[in-house]
């Protein structure tokens, strides 16, 4: 099958070997598969991966021992737990230390005409939502994970940092329960296509007042949560979404003189993101596809996904 | 009168100005004043202060407009606030933007014969807690603020990383809620002196099992937090108390990864140290004074409270 490997650096290899499927596992056709902040991470060094890449696919069950699923619309939840540990016990298997993580820990990716996944992290697709929306359950999910961790229903006023993809998706997430979000990014052109309801949008973060309740910080840079700590009020909180393989240089003086509460916030659920696409089909989620390319020019695709100005870059299994 | 100022470099004032007492203020004349590791921060430069350093003290109010608080022990609340604002409408008058802090921000401190608060601010300390055991309430009540923001019963294991006496009260004061906490430090002879209860005490980090629902960072360095985030659990929280002028290389991509919780805690409120100097008259506070010093010898005091052996250096008023 045609894959894409990172081993150093990026391949595309034409004749990789289609992957076995373990009982209680299914073998899912890809259709496509996003390319993610953390893939470019990963080729800097970020957890040391090697193997296929991509963790951000939609796809049709292919093989699978139990019948019912062949041919059944699918995303896959990424994180493959132990289901035995005192974390998986508690269903917080998307933490357990013996964790495999598709495409990012110990386990191949979705960059591929085929990936495998346990059956239990499957998660059928409802008729309505098309594949160019399903792709996205994976950034959106992990944007919905802030309303399960902070229940921001009970403040007033949240500022997203950041006008990448993952940076947008916060803010559409917040602007389902908060009457006021501001969205603050250096880029016109995806500022502009982050407006939706009510969310302001900034290039000139000096037009924010701080004393924000909630500060989401996903500027995909080491050193964003020094804006962050400025901006939140004191006892607020601010969501760390960026994982980068870089140091920052960091002061956090003002977190403790202001007793700020940072939450690290990583993948969501994908029910989450399933359900929150399905309660608002109007969230112009299709506005963040910057290109498409067929997996034979996964270079090309990696490298417009790299360039400032671009939002999410999918890979079309489907063309040959 | 005597006072010891801060303005570039320590220096000793014979014959400083005594302060006026504003209206619903006090003049209390001090018996003991702290040195506290704050004090040694702004002495490299944070917070940019200059003035009468200190802000642990307790002593005698000698004058004020309400005679009824006059003869009367003390210790005092160090931010005065606007007491107009949102923050202080709402209780968080130590987060008032407004704010003066003694001895740390626009007012002078209580290293010095005499020094002015609020009335507001002040707290008359019982008969049966000594001067010696009173002149901790602000490092310990700034202890207990981890229990009113964590509700730290809820959970089972901590772990504070840090034997200054900072560290050592926060180990003392989560040891009163739960029965499983471990002290981490460098020094052999400030984890025996923090021998107290079932609080365990380690030089060895190798030796605690990570996976602690709480880390307090008190190290005193900037990049302690690096440690911490190791220690605690998936979705634990990190309590952060060192506020340092140097910045740290940090990398939060685990905080992100492990979804963990960091909390700035600074200053408590006085009647939760208070009570607990109450409550637990077998906290052997006083094992923390490594040596007391007069005014005149505070550049001594504050060489002695600067070097690693030294827990808390006092400055006593009374000796002439």
């Amino acid at each position: 099958m045609r894959a894409v490997i990172f081993n150093e650096d990026l391949q595309f290899v034409p004749d990789h070997t289609v992957p076995d499927v373990p009982a209680d596992w299914a073998r899912i056709r890809v259709h496509f598969a996003g390319i993610c902040q953390t893939d470019l991470e990963i080729m800097k060094g970020y957890m040391g991966f090697v193997g296929i890449l991509g963790h951000e696919f939609v796809g049709t069950v292919e093989s699978c021992e139990d019948a019912a699923w062949v041919g059944k619309r699918v995303v896959g939840e990424i994180n493959i737990a132990c289901g035995k540990c005192d974390l998986c016990d508690v269903g917080l298997g998307r933490h357990c230390p013996e964790r495999s993580t598709l495409g990012i820990l110990n386990l191949d990716g979705c960059m591929a005409d085929y990936c495998i996944l346990p059956i239990a992290n499957l998660r059928e697709v409802p008729p309505e939502i098309s594949d160019e929306r399903a792709v996205f359950t994976e950034p959106l999910s992990a944007a919905c994970e802030i309303l399960e961790q902070l229940k921001p229903e009970r403040w007033k006023r949240a500022i997203v940092l950041g006008d990448g993809k993952l940076g947008i998706l916060c803010a559409w997430v917040l602007s389902t329960v908060l009457s006021d979000v501001s969205l603050v990014g250096h880029h016109i052109e995806k500022l502009e296509v982050a407006g939706w309801r009510h969310l302001k949008t900034t290039r000139d973060v000096n037009k924010i007042e701080p004393g924000a309740d909630i500060v989401v910080e996903a500027t995909g840079s080491a050193d964003g949560i020094n804006q962050a700590m400025e901006l939140c009020a004191p006892r607020g909180t601010i969501v760390l979404k960026s994982t980068v393989a870089a140091d920052g240089k960091l002061n956090l003086s003002s977190l403790v003189i202001n007793e700020q509460t940072v939450i690290g916030s990583r993948c969501g659920q994908f029910k989450d993101g399933l359900r929150m696409l399905q309660s608002f089909p109007d969230m112009p989620i299709e506005r963040l596809i910057t290109a498409r390319y067929p997996i034979e020019k996964s270079n090309a695709a990696f490298e417009r996904s790299g360039r400032t100005d671009a939002l999410k870059v999918l890979i079309d299994m489907r063309a040959q």
